[in-house]
């Protein structure tokens, strides 16, 4: 593969490297690490590349690789830039015919990802957003017990994203650049918090439960004096199959680390999962509880197929997320080879990142609307 | 005391009786357990109680026991019967001298509990409403650490009681007595699970911060068919000071069990508790988490005197419960000895309960309403 | 009935009184509540005794009861003084035809053990022993399910009863009594933690398995300066069915509360207790984890009949406490009126007060002996 | 690195290659993989290794590879064989200036353990046992900890490490390859679930306490019929500081997965961590409960550089295995730089290798003696 960001001191190139190559699948032959060439060839440097396949822009990244053979060139491109800078690489990339891993938000606006959507289509490339918690096995483990009617037809969800990173006015401190980007309206669009993890509760929500939000009331806030895109998000939810929920996310969250979980209750259980400790499902009935755990037991193939070791030997974020790459990695071979993928091995596409762009502007709608519903 | 209500298979009579005479203040000395006399005898026999104590009904008994002298008669009423029959013996005791302990809610409906309230406070006697869950340590604690400024201003409140015990049609069985009364409104008032549970929710969340609740959207939802009341509930917050919250409630949770639980964060830090295991409360902070316990390390006055013993030999519901009675049993002492009782040993009074009846309504007619914002 | 020790500033009193009570069917009549003839009368006072039913000793208690008549006098007497006062209460209540319950240990010595246990005997009254933790639920659950079968024939036991609080030399600071007579080989006999906590530990295990321990290696360690008996013991254990296991108990494990656990492993299957989390037991097997909790599902007739709310409403200390008192109070009861008890309400007894001694003198023996393996 | 072991079907053989790779700081560029050529092929091909450099056994590759250049020969050799091919390829790989990386045990009994000590010592080559456990931030906070006199002197330590997954008889099944050999005196030694995961615990509590074991006390059993060797370890501890312990290790403990845990008591504080949430260290005292959260507040540098994510993101089994070999790395690579390393990137050596057959040997001995202790 081929790198758009991710020099050496961002956290989530380093995540993307590792999370690449955790199966042996993916090798990152080149990279356009930065728009500061020299920190671009540092990077390369330290990452072993060759200097001729460390490149200026991801411009000349795509358009060289175009030029070597088939054998040699990168297979696809991951993109890791700031939010402002997915919809240009990616485009390209599609454009050229190159696939694509593209960290999320799939692009700073709906009518980019639109437009990003349609070149997906049209070209028929492959295309990841990575919605890295959807890789967990308990969580691929409680989307097909939902599948199954484990619980029943679900009635009521609550979905949370707490982080308490951004308590203070941390991006007026000239010392943290992750703060500085994310809070910054033109690099991040047009939501914070929302944006950067709200949706991923979102995609949790409706990739668990297999159902999809139609209705929403929303109380959008900015708690940080100066800070100019909302840090908490209080939400209202009313899914498909009439369910009810509640997502609520939060950067000022005092304490709190990175707290993504989901309760999910149907007519006849429920089920429970957190991030923090991400290898237990709990799952609930008025009968007793049950702790799912990765590697234990009889586990759905979905579960199975997404674990590595055997039970009690931890798995996390980096698995999780390398579960996503194995995933593409599958179907991007699949398609050279000219055969197909069991749908088990799935990854979050355009389409999620679509939907993503699209609850956001719901969210801001419905926070300015007096009325208490917006349609979804 | 008085009991009116509590026979033996009723289920929170007994709870008040352990938790009444726990510390040795407070002794059962008459009743008037049942609206049927057999079975009122039949309690009283087996509680011990002379034949003359045990009352046909609870007019009978106020006015039979105000005939006796001070050292002899009881001091207070206590009222355990189902909602709808909270104001009448409320009234008549107040009305004939006597302090009142009723169960939750404090009425039927607002008109009801503002006359109560009017009642209270034209007579000078002490009314307490059994809001269980404040009683407990380590709820003390978490009030006194915030009052205190331990977590800085509060700007989010996360409020929760999931159930799962109707989660099925249990009133339509024929063979569950409580799920019948708290599902009829001719019994219960014009809500169901919010009105049981869902006004511990409110009255903790504002005993914990200090706060008031200012304005509301709510989304009320009767999921199991045939029911006649809300089995759950979803509010968004604002409070006075500018935080925001969320409240739910659920009886339709599958698999819980009565999992009431609070967090809240302020500018530096939070806190967290659940009730199913009330003797730890989570302190987190951007720099560490730490597990206040109770009886552990220095804590405030209010967790101290309402806990009996040493760390590590867990308190629970009854003790929660028995600290509102010993409180309530504080002042009615002070009240005859003419002396003045430390603020620390509070209880919930008609104030919370009239503030209980008025959040129903406003959670009912934000759930009828088109608009966002309900003023509260 | 009638208390022996116990003023109002010794925690255990509180307990016993407050766990006699709490289920209606035990009177406070009488008590020689200190040697100390003002702070017993004091300590009558407060509890609302009648000033002639407050004696000056346990000798005068136990005699003048006597000549009450039978509806009148104390049922039982209930002794609540440091070790070394146990024996003296004990044989005299017995001789003179009262039941006794008393606090842990039985005795200073085995010799008084069993001499008390053979005076039970040839007296056919009433003894128990106050091992407040089988009294709980979740064990009553574990030993109903290992004794059907439920994790198979048991292979290994770890229990464990780790507390921090004589981390220091407390006994020297003159402020706390309870760590000056624990400590105090004329008051607390031959061991200091291990008879204190230890030998709860041995109770559990063994009440929960339904097994014997055969054998023993122990290592006695007395960790801080000046004190005078044992502060941590661990020993291994073999038991009667070829099962081995591992006790340990400590008052120096810094930080720890009151951490009484047990684990058991048979050939199917295994289980977890934790006194500080009661209401829930842990059932293991390979195949998952599941949750057994207090009010839960199809549960035991022994853990129902000892749980008095539902699910959800944690029930502690007090509660396990106080099922030991009912279930003493039934057979008293069924004593006076010629009937019998259902053998799920057992109480522990003098047996189980001797196996304590014994269990004690065995650990020390082996503790002093180069030999691997001590019979017990 | 060049890999001896470790087929596409073996389970540490994926394991140490994800681990090895998983920082870009290694590269798998040949293999002996199996004694089976075809099996061998069949690996590096799945690896996309040349087939030049997939050898037909350890001998072949190891001289092989030192007649290529320095630039492009392998720079150490990583060893995931059964435990009776551990000390042949280290050994020959020592003789011939490779570094070795080996999987646990270094050998399958001390005579070979003491020369492969010493050769490592002639060659002055490096050598990393894979004791995986020490790699995780947590386990590296606690001894930092330990070292800084957080918790006082050392006086008591649980070290724990039961699995259930040979509760019955597996190896006898002929399904279960791992069980076969691991239950073989021929292939594992003369220990077995001792030597498998005892070991780690030995392992583990010497490293967090910095302190030495120096007499045991032990109580080895084999609980499944037909099986040859040990299932269960009941082990009482001395250390060379005059602190005590236990040790216990169970492959019966039905229902554990691999719940490798640690509890260390000071004069001042208590600490306890478990493999399985690996994430948090809980730092107890008598004055509240802290959670030390790995990313979160002031760590030691030795817990920050072995974190690759921001708190919130659980780091497992896999990082802590790669911080083993990036440490190894560091310390390769500084040996062909001729610079040195920060102590704090530490990794297990033969040292410790040498020093767990040691503790086989004496817990065998004392297992066989009469006498109490044991000298270790």
């Amino acid at each position: 593969m081929g790198m758009v960001g991710g020099t050496l001191d961002a956290f989530i190139g380093g995540v993307h490297r590792r999370a690449a190559i955790m199966d042996g699948e993916i090798e990152l032959v080149c990279g356009a690490f930065s728009s500061n060439p020299e920190k671009s060839k540092e990077t390369g440097k330290a990452l072993y590349l060759p200097e001729n396949r460390v490149y200026a822009d991801y411009e000349e990244m795509i358009l060289k690789e175009k030029e070597l053979s088939e054998g040699d060139r990168m297979d696809f491109v991951c993109i890791v830039t700031p939010n402002f800078v997915h919809y240009g690489p990616t485009k390209l990339a599609l454009q050229n015919g190159f696939h694509v891993v593209c960290d999320k938000p799939i692009t700073l606006n709906t009518e980019e990802a639109e437009e990003i959507a349609a070149l997906v289509e049209s070209t028929g490339l492959l295309f990841c957003l990575t919605h890295t918690y959807t890789g967990y096995p308990m969580v691929k483990e409680a989307r097909a017990m939902i599948a199954n009617g484990a619980i029943g037809k679900v009635r009521k969800v609550i979905v949370e994203y707490p982080q308490g990173w951004l308590s203070s006015f941390v991006e007026g401190q000239g010392t943290n650049k992750q703060a500085e980007w994310r809070t910054d309206p033109a690099r991040s669009g047009a939501s914070g918090g929302l944006g950067d993890i709200g949706t991923h509760a979102e995609n949790l929500a409706e990739y668990v439960t297999g159902l999809h939000i139609t209705q929403l009331c929303a109380d959008l806030t900015i708690f940080v004096e100066g800070r100019l895109l909302d840090d908490d998000a209080h939400v209202l939810l009313r899914f498909n199959n009439g369910a009810k929920g509640i997502l609520q996310n939060s950067q000022i969250a005092n304490g709190e680390e990175n707290d993504l979980n989901i309760r999910v209750y149907g007519e006849t259980g429920g089920l429970e999962w957190n991030q923090m400790e991400p290898n237990t499902l709990i799952h609930k009935t008025n009968q007793g509880t049950r702790l799912v755990r990765t590697g234990v037991g009889n586990l759905s193939q979905a579960a199975q197929v997404h674990t590595r070791v055997p039970a009690g030997h931890p798995e996390g974020y980096f698995e999780a997320f390398a579960n996503l790459y194995r995933n593409f990695a599958l179907h991007v071979r699949a398609r050279m080879e000219g055969t197909t993928v069991d749908p088990v091995y799935d990854f979050p596409t355009e389409k999620d990142g679509l939907r993503g762009m699209k609850f956001i502007d719901a969210v801001i709608a419905s926070n300015k609307s007096d009325l208490k519903w917006t349609d979804f």
